[in-house]
C-alpha cells in the first residue's frame, strides 16, 4: 500500500524544483532546473509540469494528495494568485492555483516563498511543535514569514511579515525599496559586504581584500575571515551582530513568538554573532521578552519545499 | 423576554468601570470608580464584584452570558493571569479569570488592555466587518493591539504587538522601557509634549507657552495652538505626523491590515496630522501598501470595555 504524499514546487527567479514529500516532511524524490522565467507564465507551467512527472514516475503508485507551490511575492495566498513578482518579469495577477489545478486535475494551494519556508521551519525543522515563531532568511535581502498561534500570518493580500522593509534607523544608504533605514539596509548579508568594502581598499594587506583578490567584498569573505580570526572581520560581524539585535527585538515586541528561528545565507555565521545577538536584545528588549532563542533555522534550502509540502499534509 | 448581554469591566490602574453590553456592542447600563490599586488584588476584586451588582441590578431579569475583562498588560489571556501590570503595584501572577469565575459562577475570559480596545473597535468601531487592523494608541505613550485574519495575534504569553517598543530611529531620549529609539519615545503625546517644550521657553511670547502659562508645554496645548493656526505649532505637529507616519508604514509591512485605526488622546488631531502621515507612508511604503487607509477611532474611551464584552458575544 502506497503511502500518501504531496508534490512541492519552489519557484524561484532562477531555479525551478519538485518534489514528493511523505508525512512529516520526509522528501521521497527531487528534481530542479533553471526557471525559463523569460519564457512567461505559460513556459513556466510547462516546466512545473515536466518537473512534476519527472518526480511522479519515481514515486509509482503514490496516493498523490496535492500540490503545494511556493512562489515569489506579492502572492495572494487565498485566491492563488501571484500577484507581481520582480523576480518573474512579466508576471500580473497569473491565477497560479487554477492553471496547475486545471493541468494536473488535483488540488493545489500556493504560498509566498517566505511563509513556504516558515511553514517548513515551523512543521518539520527548527520550530516544530511550537505555536508562534518567526522565520528571518538573512542573505542578499532580508525577508521572513510568522507563524502565530498555530497558523500563518497572512494579513491582507498575503502581505504581512515584510520583515526586511521595517525602518530602524537613519543610518545606511538608500534601501532597495525606495525608503531608507530599512532593517535589510543595514542588516542583510549585501549591507555586510558593502560595510566591508568601505572598510577597506584594494591592495590595503586586509585579509578581507586578500580573500576578495582586491575586488569588493562580501559578506562570504567576511565570515570566511572572522573564522581565521581577523580582527577587522570580527568586528564587522559584531556590529552585524548588533543590526540583527535591534530588529529581532522589534519582532518579539511585535509577534511575541516562542522563538526566532534564522535561515539565508548568513545563518552560516549565526554560531559567530550569537552572543552580540543575545547582548543587544538582553539590552533593548522588554523583560517578559528576554527569554526567547535565537535559533539557526534545521531545513536549509529544503524549507521552501517542505512547506509547500506541508500546504498539503498538514493544511489548516 | 430579556435579551442576552455579556459584563464588561475596564480594569485601569486608576479607573475601574464596568457594564452591560448586548449584541452589536449596545451598552445598557454603565458605573465607575477610581481603582483602589494600593488596595492589592483582593481589594481591586471587591470593587469589580460591587460594581457588577450595581451594573447588574439595572438590568434586571437579563441573561447574563459571561464577563469579559480588559486589564493591564502583561496579561496570559489564555491562562487568564495578570502577570506583572506596572500600573498595579504588587499584582504578580495574579489568576484574575478563575478568582472573577469563582467568586461570580460565570465564565470569565480577560484580555490585556489594548487588546481588548483593538476587539472594540474591530468589532463594533472603526474597524467593523474588516479581517485585519492595527489599532494604535497614541497618548501619554504608544499601545496597540491587531486583529489579524480574523482573530486577535497573541503570540507567546499574549505579548504580541507591543508597537511602541518598536525601534525607528537613533533620535530621541531614552525611552521608559530603557532601550532608545522606539516609536513611543518619538512618536507618543508625551514626546510631542517633550519637543514642544523644547522648543520654547517660558517668556518668550509664543502661543504655546501662552497656553502653557510658562510651564512645561503638553501635546494638547501643541493641538489647541494648531487649531488657532500657530506656525510654531503646526511645524510640530508636522514632525509628530512624520513619525507616525514612519511607525504606521512598519505596521502596514509587518501586519498587512486593511486599516490602521488610531485611538488615544492624539487621536483627536488626526485631522490635523493625516495629510502628513499619509504623504510619509505614500514615500515609505512599499507600492501595495499605500492605499491602506489610516482612520480615526470610533469608540473612543468606550473600546476598552466595548471589547471587553466581546469577548462573551462574539468568542472565538
Amino acid at each position: 500500500m502506497a503511502e500518501p504524499l504531496a508534490l512541492a514546487v519552489d519557484l524561484g527567479g532562477t531555479e525551478l524544483r519538485a518534489a514528493a514529500v511523505a508525512k512529516g516532511g520526509r522528501f521521497l524524490a527531487q528534481a530542479g532546473m533553471a526557471t525559463d522565467a523569460a519564457g512567461g507564465p505559460e513556459r513556466v507551467v510547462e516546466q512545473i509540469v515536466a518537473l512534476l512527472d519527472d518526480v511522479r514516475s519515481r514515486v509509482p503508485g503514490a496516493e498523490i494528495l496535492g500540490l503545494g507551490v511556493g512562489a515569489p511575492g506579492p502572492l495572494d495566498p487565498i485566491a492563488g494568485i501571484a500577484i507581481a513578482p520582480p523576480t518573474l518579469k512579466g508576471w500580473r495577477d497569473v491565477p497560479l492555483a487554477r492553471i496547475l489545478g486545471d493541468r494536473l486535475s488535483m488540488p493545489v494551494r500556493v504560498e509566498n516563498d517566505a511563509n513556504a519556508a516558515a511553514l517548513g521551519e515551523w512543521r518539520y525543522g527548527a520550530g516544530r511543535g511550537l505555536r508562534s515563531i518567526v522565520f528571518v532568511t538573512v542573505s542578499t535581502g532580508i525577508g521572513g514569514g510568522v507563524v502565530a498561534d498555530g497558523r500563518i500570518l497572512h494579513g491582507r493580500r498575503g502581505l504581512a511579515a515584510e520583515i526586511g522593509h521595517m525602518t530602524i534607523t537613519e543610518r545606511g544608504g538608500p534601501c532597495f525599496c525606495g525608503a531608507t533605514g530599512c532593517f535589510e539596509a543595514v542588516a542583510s548579508g549585501s549591507a555586510l559586504g558593502w560595510s566591508a568594502t568601505a572598510a577597506t581598499r584594494p591592495g590595503d594587506g586586509s585579509r578581507l581584500r586578500a580573500l576578495a583578490e582586491d575586488g569588493p567584498v562580501t559578506a562570504r569573505h567576511v565570515v570566511a575571515a572572522a573564522r581565521e580570526g581577523d580582527s577587522q572581520a570580527l568586528a564587522l560581524l559584531a556590529e552585524e551582530a548588533r543590526w540583527l539585535g535591534i530588529g529581532f527585538t522589534n519582532l518579539l515586541h511585535l509577534y511575541s513568538p516562542e522563538a526566532i528561528v534564522v535561515g539565508g545565507g548568513l545563518s552560516a555565521a549565526l554560531d559567530l554573532m550569537e552572543a552580540g545577538i543575545a547582548r543587544t536584545i538582553a539590552d533593548r528588549a522588554m523583560p517578559a521578552y528576554r527569554d526567547v532563542p535565537v535559533v539557526p533555522a534545521g531545513l536549509g534550502g529544503q524549507a521552501g519545499l517542505a512547506g509547500a509540502a506541508s500546504l498539503v499534509l498538514d493544511p489548516g
